[in-house]
């Protein structure tokens, strides 16, 4: 007789964005004259650039021809893409990877979601709180979290590290000590940043703890100050303690695209064994390799024509993000974030709750937000707005935003 | 302290078509003049059919447009691919399903190694033996199969149904009962069909004892015969105990391309839960949509352009399975499948093993097939050769079969 997952079933609720889509769905039904401004999921608004469309025009046409056709990709990836990753990507910055350290994937989402499927049933995994939820979630789905206390908001068997203003949004070292920590810099949602010195702490705490940190730099493209690293391996002793997570999604606009690696250097061993190995395991067994076509596209933003057009997008939207910072502090908001990240962070206004500042603004503003209570209990009484829309929505929600006071 | 999954270390060896690959690469360097065919690995050699291409060409100018550009698709599909999945899929066939009840996926080798997640952890699987190995590992994975004794090849808590030329490679109803059935028709490796009288037994079978089939139908669109069924949902019952895999990869020629789907009835309940729910939150949480690119190339394989030039291709592929069928019997080998399905599943000669015929094909007659024995222990002494070659190359093949003698 069939069961099902039971671990399925502690889930609190749908998926943070499913929710909020239905929301903003049933309100634009009911208002179908207003003009809704969506600065609430992290999707970006921008075409693809123009030397990633020319690159799938001509993959295209290569699978359209016997001699040039594709069939199963390599489960890790095409060389020269993760050739590219290393050269561009790494070695630009000083940190020496060898391409076989690179896995391919369809996007850093399922990545953040499967890694821990390669790690022991019982592992204790600390999180930051508010958090991207997909780390968590895809633990509970796999039995790792204990129960949920509808209460707190919170599983009994995972350690949550508050990130809030008390602590500039960067979580201190957690009192009971992890096997597993989800660490995401530039931050999902908070758009807090860690200086080197502040990722510096947390690899030796790694190391001290035989930890594993899952290093989450989906946003590293937005970082504008020298200090923080792009990517964990510039810390020194990285490559004994961490896992790095990139995407294509926010720097090239590859969303809709589908685009990701993972980074497990060779010297990451668990109990003698390979965590590299197991992941090319799961990869092999789980994964059949992301599209030719979109590999290639994936290549063409190391192009120098690449390079350039994802800097101007990249710059596109951190105006947008200045723009947010300043027109809230304006008019009279707490916020941080959007300096090293296309997130604004503010503090709901009146002490209002996350959900309902959330409607407030939907319905007295046309403009969707994530609350931060959909990020974990720390996030209450906060808000997540993005940089991704366009300079003139964006011009227009903080107009809009100003109006109705704070 | 951070300690990997263990169930990973229990996978015997690597990937089946891993070892092939490099086996043949080890060969073809010491042999850098010699011309090997390759009729191992399923993968397909015809460049994407016109009315494919002219969709991706349309989309990725999409793409490039800031009117038109999509960023995130729905983690379930778009509704243009669902909606004509439903009506020439099913629709054609008499089954009646809604478009919520059909997941899009980047592949169907993805869903078959994904879809146990939504299982209990103690879950009883059952498997045809031989087998698509994805169903055992992913589930080995999951740590569901029990210790793995090598000397008889197989895991202690999974229950093998054999499938010899004794039973005319049609599994018996299991004598232990399963909680989980793979079953995959028309079958890889064997290339054995079911009729839907024998379709219809296991229909009945796991309604009477509440197991669930994941029915693997990656291979409909090349049955011929017309009392085989192309989708488990003609038989009646079929939506209360069975999820259905489909994939564009081996009609439309989306190996590289990546795109499948995957059907679960709303009537498909187990405890009171909703299998669909589970597999939607799945979805929702550790994927994140096939890129909408692909989506657009998947919804032109069902244009009036797009279905006439599938059927050249699934028909050229025939004719290579008839020629290595018919040239393999006049050989004197023991041979079957090839008739619904582009795989031919042949007895190897004088008693050799399965492993041994492989390296012995591979050196005196240059040709890559796949050895049974890596598709499980009743796999042994058979050996998997498929149609997807070229004409060209698939003659040559027999040519030089023919003329080792059997």
């Amino acid at each position: 007789m069939a069961r099902v997952n039971e671990n399925f079933l502690k889930l609190p609720g749908s998926y943070l964005f499913s929710t909020i889509g239905k929301k903003v769905k049933e309100y634009q039904k009911a208002n179908p004259d207003k003009k809704v401004i969506r600065l609430g999921i992290g999707d970006v608004t921008l075409p693809l650039p123009e030397a990633v469309v020319k690159a799938l025009h001509t993959a295209a046409d290569e699978m359209a021809v016997k001699e040039t056709f594709r069939g199963y990709a390599p489960d890790l990836g095409y060389e020269f893409l993760r050739s590219a990753v290393v050269e561009h990507d790494f070695k630009s910055r000083g940190v020496e990877l060898s391409i076989d350290e690179v896995f391919i994937s369809d996007g850093a989402k399922s990545d953040s979601a499967n890694i821990q499927e390669i790690f022991a049933a019982d592992s204790r995994i600390a999180v930051c709180d508010p958090v991207y939820p997909v780390y968590v979630d895809s633990n509970v789905m796999a039995g790792r979290t204990g129960s949920y206390d509808a209460k707190t908001g919170r599983f009994s068997n995972v350690i949550y590290m508050p990130c809030t203003a008390e602590n500039n949004f960067v979580p201190e070292l957690p009192g009971e000590t992890p096997d597993i920590i989800y660490l995401c810099f530039p931050n999902n949602p908070t758009g807090a940043a860690l200086k080197k010195d502040e990722l510096q702490k947390w690899v030796d705490y790694a190391n001290e703890k035989k930890a594993v940190i899952i290093f989450d730099a989906a946003y590293e493209a937005y970082i504008t100050q020298s200090d923080v690293p792009h990517s964990i391996y510039e810390c020194e002793g990285a490559k004994t303690c961490a896992v790095e997570l990139r995407s294509f999604s926010k720097n090239a606009g590859f969303t809709g695209t589908r685009l990701a690696y993972t980074v497990v250097p060779k010297e990451l061993t668990v109990d003698g064994v390979a965590l590299g190995a197991l992941w090319a395991r799961r990869h092999g067994t789980k994964f059949n390799g992301a599209p030719y076509m979109i590999q290639r596209a994936g290549e063409a933003v190391y192009s120098e024509e690449g390079k350039k057009q994802v800097a101007e997008m990249v710059g596109y939207y951190m105006r947008n993000a200045k723009v947010i910072l300043d027109g809230l502090k304006t008019a009279g908001y707490t916020v941080s974030g959007g300096v090293d990240s296309p997130y604004i962070w503010l503090k709901t206004p009146n002490g209002m709750g996350s959900w309902e500042f959330f409607d407030y603004l939907l319905e007295n503003a046309d403009v969707v937000g994530t609350p931060g209570a959909g990020f974990g209990p720390s996030g209450e009484g906060y808000f997540r707005l993005t940089a991704f829309g366009s300079y003139e929505n964006t011009l227009e929600a903080v107009l809009r935003i100003k109006k109705l006071g704070s």
